[in-house]
């Protein structure tokens, strides 16, 4: 990972390769690498489709080692939804592959003048890009299929489905798992666009003859290793509730709690929750002769994946993540798992944000578009997105754009991002995450669920405003540490309830790369990221204003708590102000 | 014009009418009134058709007198389109019969819980307000027919049509001309859509027995309108070249100026020009039985307006505008004045603003929609937006939106409002306008082009940065004011050249009033009604970087000058620093 590979799309005479070494990106890894380069290289003010942006994808710091949890990629770029930056991170194989082939990044720039499609091979020889298009429009079930008779299957690609040729907004970055099956995306924002823009299909990596990285102290790391995996194992939600229920052991919990959004954030409890609950997916899956426990990259030891068979056993898509059940299950009134699972493949195949797509069928089903509750409707609406009819062409342009063309009030986003399955009324903290993260609203950037409801690192109520702020605040500066490091944000609960776990992560750094990092370390990490963020934001023309949630949030109270958001605006301004 | 009237839509038991004294609001007339309302009553972060969002609705300060040219209607609100505070002017009857019946503004507030439709009568009797189903998703010229039969040929008309009430971003608010026909519009900005969302069709107006407004000084209000109206006259602009072509005069202007937006904005000269020009219109509609020169309400004596017939000397539609003699045709490569005018006539009866829609189907040709220069196809395009088919939908959200869903990169807005009628790199003065001004790309916020091509109030060169800055700040202050009259912009050309007429403006507004505005006071309240808008933009979220052109006009020359806009950004952050 010593080197950087810039990919000019745009070049005369077809796609130029150069290799360089980090220069000032030297140290770099994961969002810190793709944040850092978008915010240095990219045009703040530029068109998101336009050759002035790039795609810069990233393995972290640990990833192509040995270290459990460290197959994370970041993929960035100035999002097409928000306008503003994005780290978009994914599961998958492709951060260990790319790692050991040796880089710390693949910027993708410029923008062909024909509408070739390109798909880019990396493996121990060096680049190759080609035009294919024969690739032309191809989901991604079948392009890996493609892809692998050509190549094997030691590999891991990447690659956009139509949606991203058809450069919609809500377009994702598919990565191949270990079976090769294209199920872990860099989903949120809008980042298969970019690809799109860039006419780039599919990138195929194979790190076949290329060794595992080594670290400068190989003793100390395989210990910290060591002590790192205990932790995770010890933990009862890395090493009990996750690989038995996946990440769908919250629905029942969120739906307790009342904080599970339902029918377009009208009420904080459905009806159908317990149909379509983790423990309910996992006995179906056995049942059916999937997985209920399962990893999506090679050296992950919470394994809080699955596989789902239809009624007959065969594959339908892998075991939908809670957003995704809860986007296409409560959200949309839809208590079926199968509907769900089918509505998953769907997304994977075209290439699609769960998260997005879900919760813009919620505000199409307010336009009157579908019923709540109607399964088929929306599988049909999700295959609209498919064929690009200029139905699907609103729907793939997400929740705001869906909700802008049909004059629907209650459109639950920030920054134009639609927001996750938490809902920020009755759980407040991620509501001030929400609203305040660089991204748009994203769970993923601080995610207070696990001190407001799972008790994770103490505990903070979630229906009261009082300790929201500092709450996110030090998730939205761990997360920015810890999306940099090529580790699943998964081991925040661990990291975060016990020192030695913490300590060990540490260790892993510092024993790889030579360093003396403590806690303080990684906070200001953190803090870089989120002020490189900010600043490009800024310059991007987002301000405080855009820092808040949708105001029917302060003024419509959500059952079952009857409570409306609360956290004030002056509050809310104070999340960076460190 | 001593009292104002409130309706709330949303209240209790159907809507409720209020009647009061001006208050804080007395002196203010058009846009000073809509600003200030909206500004100080509508929360900046609100969702432009919620209950918080208001639709005021302000003759000017000289509406209702006798004085020429008064009949300009103010209407604001929070934009649909921009996100931003909107003033949207109409010519057309509306203003004189409202000031006559003796309102300084109408506002609508909140919105009704279902779904029924409303009508208002405003007579010399008072306000009375019905639902009636039966007007629902009428074309405005059916609407109006309608309204006729019910209420006489006395009456002014406000209406909506089926894209206001679909709350499509780009719906107008039609008034009725002086032969009881939608033709003049409220295009710009959504403000249907704000209309429509409040659920009320159509407002109409019978001044049946009110008088004329009197002046303070009879005498000297009189004579000021008569030098006024001599100087209105003797102009070449006002008194020669409008009257004979109406405001199409300036398509063989422009082009020959290298400024005429052809083909998405991608030239700057259009070949199909002559044939579409004011010159030709004006021969054809006489040909036809139709009128070359015709005002669009009382007092006016400029007389822009005609009548356009087909080939069968039937009425087709008004005679289109410049504006959208040039979006519907040179924009999208049309040069046929009878499908320009069936165009116009679709936009005026489904209700949506002309220059809008026809940068948007531009702009979707750029997407491959439909291809330049194909009549049918466009027409066919505007028809799905009366439909309100997914496709017409997009377009009717207008070009941001349609590029945004079609992923392309060139879309001429600011603000997300499309720009008019002229390229911003070879008329760099209308560009600094389009960039800076509150209401997004405006031509009509200041006309540069009056100095930059028609040497009206001197001359700057338009294919140079210098003195642009000034020029457009300096019309962007005088236009605020002249639209908070209630005079006809198109004074200004008068007024900026010929001290006497301008003067005879101030005796005017004196002698009405009992006032003694100098220049200075003209000035002070333009400063203070753009100063207002930039606060409320402000609260929006609006900074500088929202004070730009799209990327593409600074890096892409338009031919035949070959020339990108050129003005640095650090001055246009200079328009406002007065």
């Amino acid at each position: 990972m010593d080197k950087i590979l810039r990919i000019d799309m745009g070049a005369d005479g077809g796609p130029k390769i150069t290799e360089t070494p980090l220069g000032d990106y030297a140290g770099l890894g994961g969002r810190a690498m793709t944040t850092t380069v978008v915010s240095r290289e990219v045009p703040p003010l530029c068109h998101p489709l336009s050759a002035e942006n790039k795609l810069v994808i990233a393995p972290g710091l640990l990833s192509g080692t040995i270290a459990a949890m460290s197959g994370r990629l970041s993929v960035g770029c100035k999002s097409p939804l928000t306008g503003g930056i994005k780290e978009s991170n994914s599961g998958g194989q492709a951060a260990q592959v790319l790692a050991r082939l040796g880089y710390a990044a693949i910027i993708l720039e410029g923008k062909p003048k024909t509408d070739d499609i390109y798909k880019i091979l990396i493996d121990k020889n060096g680049v190759k890009i080609v035009i294919d298009n024969s690739l032309k429009m191809l989901p991604n079930y079948d392009l890996v299929t493609k892809i692998r008779s050509e190549f094997g299957d030691k590999i891991a690609c990447m690659s956009i489905g139509p949606a991203g040729e058809m450069m919609m907004n809500i377009a994702s970055i598919a990565c191949t798992d270990m079976e090769l099956r294209p199920t872990r995306h860099a989903g949120r924002g809008g980042v298969g666009a970019v690809m799109g823009s860039k006419r780039v299909k599919a990138i195929v990596l194979d790190d076949s003859g290329m060794p595992m990285r080594t670290p400068k102290d190989p003793v100390k790391f395989k210990a910290a290793n060591k002590v790192f995996t205990e932790g995770l194992l010890k933990h009862p939600v890395t090493g009990q509730a996750l690989p038995a229920y996946g990440t769908n052991v919250l629905t029942n919990i969120l739906n307790e709690a009342g904080g599970y959004p339902t029918n377009n954030f009208k009420e904080g409890r459905f009806a159908g929750a317990a149909k379509i609950s983790g423990e309910a997916q996992a006995e179906l899956e056995v049942k059916r002769g999937g997985l209920a426990t399962h990893g999506c990259h090679r050296g992950c030891v919470i394994r809080c994946s699955g596989i789902y068979n239809d009624k007959d056993g065969h594959f339908l898509s892998k075991q939908p993540e809670y957003e995704t059940v809860w986007s296409h299950g409560g959200h949309c009134g839809i208590d079926d798992l199968d509907s769900i699972a089918m509505l998953d493949f769907l997304d994977d195949n075209y290439g699609v944000d769960t998260i997005e797509m879900g919760v813009t069928i919620g505000v199409a089903m307010d336009a009157g578009l579908a019923k709540f509750g109607d399964a088929e409707a929306a599988i049909n609406l999700v295959k609209e997105v498919g064929k690009g009819s200029p139905l699907g062409r609103i729907l793939g342009s997400g929740a705001g754009v869906t909700g802008r063309v049909y004059g629907v009030e209650r459109v639950p986003v920030v920054k134009n991002q639609a927001m996750p399955a938490y809902d920020p009324r009755a759980v407040k903290g991620i509501g001030v995450t929400y609203a305040t993260s660089t991204m748009g609203a994203d769970h993923t950037a601080g995610y207070c669920i696990a001190t407001n409801i799972l008790k994770v690192g103490g505990f903070v109520d979630p229906l009261k405003p009082e300790g929201q702020i500092e709450l996110s605040r030090n998730l939205q500066i761990a997360t920015a540490a810890i999306d940099s490091t090529g580790m699943c944000l998964f081991i925040a609960f661990a990291i975060l309830d016990q020192p030695e776990t913490f300590q060990a992560l540490l260790d892993l750094l510092n024993s790889f790369y030579g360093l003396s990092l403590t806690g303080d370390s990684v906070v200001e990490l953190g803090k870089k990221v989120l002020s490189t963020e900010r600043d490009f934001n800024t310059r991007a023309g987002f301000t405080a204003m855009h820092d808040r949630l949708p105001r029917y949030f302060s003024t419509e109270p959500v059952a079952p708590h009857n409570v409306t958001f609360g956290v004030k605006d002056e509050d809310l301004d104070k999340v960076f102000a460190w």
